[in-house]
């Protein structure tokens, strides 16, 4: 019975050490082209092999991030369960950026950059916490998370989820008109949303347009949420005031791409939030003793949803 | 009886309000050529008026600022009480700035900018908050509430002032033994010190040196506690990795003065926290019924140690 670690070496080694204390039964592989196929019940990878129908006895299909987007789990043989990866490392480091993100819109740090490189000292108007509307898309564990974290700031909070969902100081919405409620009393939006076919392309000019004048975007989802050229449009016309994107589509962003030069974008290379490899192995081998007697994994996808 | 507002008509038609509630006897007065000065009991200024002598029945003169430095308190009447500003706004603003700069810094934001200029997509190694250690130097309010906001993220925490405190999950240090053992331990150094003669050119080469290589500074205290050429060449050696400052000497910064440009120095231009007219105004009418029933104002200053 067989573990298959489809991914980096580095990581690997850790997981290696995390799994033969925690499941010493499974035999633990890194390399597909030493194992055989019919002896891995456990996969983690980012993306899916070309010859996973060989994998027959295949049970649990991990991915390595916190998406799965990357997986077409519609293609997927019905009887393989798939799991996100929900583990804390992830959720720490997205509670740092989103954090560090929304302070840096508050405080203006794109105009201040902005001048920095201009070698200008001028002070601009500074609005309270308290006047400073925050939404979030996406009120799973990471917006949840995220939402805990800027509480202490004083900034009014609200969420906004497919389902309804009731979370302390923080008013929420669902649904369709209620992501128009949203965005009307928002003036800093954070896209922590899965790609599903629901939300591609739902970062447009016709979601901005409903973004009160001045606001900012936080885009810690995928980048095919976000139609880029709208972005520069409403920035170019004054209708938001700065982003912060940790993703784009294509990644890398092209070097001649206009949002590497706008002078109200800040761009991280999809680093908000990486996989902890000593958190994550603990989170797999746990995931292994549910399966084993019979419960669902935290983080099973329901194909159906799509995440 | 008068209170004389000596600074901007803005700030000082909020003033004007709410001491004409809370201290309905006292005449306000925002003109100090239509005041008789020696009717003037209290006074709020940034600047001391050249003809503070004249004003002979002063009793409170009050900071519009956090810092008192700029009055030179040793030349002023020994009879006249110094008073800092220690009201919430200010102490917010400061915790949302020193949360974006560690924050900034701990992800690793002047590399990623710099790599932004250059088109540049590629991830860079990114340690866990616990293995980054945080250390503040002054532990008066503004430093234990930036403490306290910080303690969520994980950072291990230190910080040092020249008497002895104690304050829950935070490492303590004083006098000049203790402030080499945080420098030994700290990562990301925060200066929230008062400029006094001590404190004058603190942040130096000898300084920095004290540092694990590597280290980042924060500087939101007063420009002439660091020495900006010493900062530079650590930058240069690579001894220091990053720096944040919202104060520099002389302010502002001239327009050809190498901090603007280098990679590695964000700067604001001492907007890090400024005083908010509503609380500012409640706290002074609260340090006027202090005064007037015998008691200490909050914020009293000690002149013996300048702060």
């Amino acid at each position: 019975m067989t573990f298959l670690f489809n991914s980096d070496a580095e990581r690997g080694a850790i997981f290696r050490e995390v799994l033969a204390r925690e499941l010493p039964d499974l035999s633990f592989e890194i390399d597909p082209a030493n194992v055989d196929v019919e002896t891995v019940r456990y996969m983690i990878t980012w993306l899916v092999p070309p010859d996973l129908g060989a994998y027959r006895n295949l049970e649990l299909l991990f991915s390595i991030g916190a998406g799965i987007d990357q997986f077409k789990a519609a293609s997927l043989p019905a009887e393989v369960k798939i799991v996100r990866m929900v583990e804390g490392g992830i959720v720490r480091m997205m509670q740092e950026y989103v954090t560090l993100a929304v302070l840096a819109l508050h405080r203006n740090w794109p105009v201040y950059l902005d001048q920095q490189r201009q070698q200008r000292w001028r002070a601009i108007e500074q609005p309270r916490a308290q006047q400073r509307r925050v939404g979030v898309l996406g009120l799973g564990m990471l917006g949840q998370a995220v939402l805990e974290r800027l509480k202490p700031f004083g900034f009014p909070l609200s969420g906004w989820s497919r389902s309804p969902r009731a979370i302390d100081e923080v008013t929420t919405h669902h649904g369709a008109d209620g992501l128009n409620r949203l965005l009307e009393t928002t003036d800093i939006l954070i896209c922590l949303l899965p790609l599903t076919n629901e939300t591609r392309g739902l970062l447009n000019a016709e979601l901005f347009a409903k973004l009160p004048q001045g606001a900012a975007l936080v885009q810690t989802g995928r980048g095919p949420q976000l139609d880029q050229a709208a972005l520069l449009a409403a920035l170019d016309s004054g209708h938001l005031s700065g982003a912060v994107l940790d993703v784009t589509a294509p990644e890398p962003l092209p070097t001649d791409h206009p949002l590497w030069r706008h002078p109200r974008v800040l761009i991280t290379p999809h680093v908000a939030s990486v996989t902890q490899p000593e958190s994550a192995a603990l989170a797999v081998a746990e995931n292994i003793k549910r399966h084993r007697a019979g419960l669902d994994p935290v983080g099973l996808v329901d194909r159906s949803r799509g995440y």
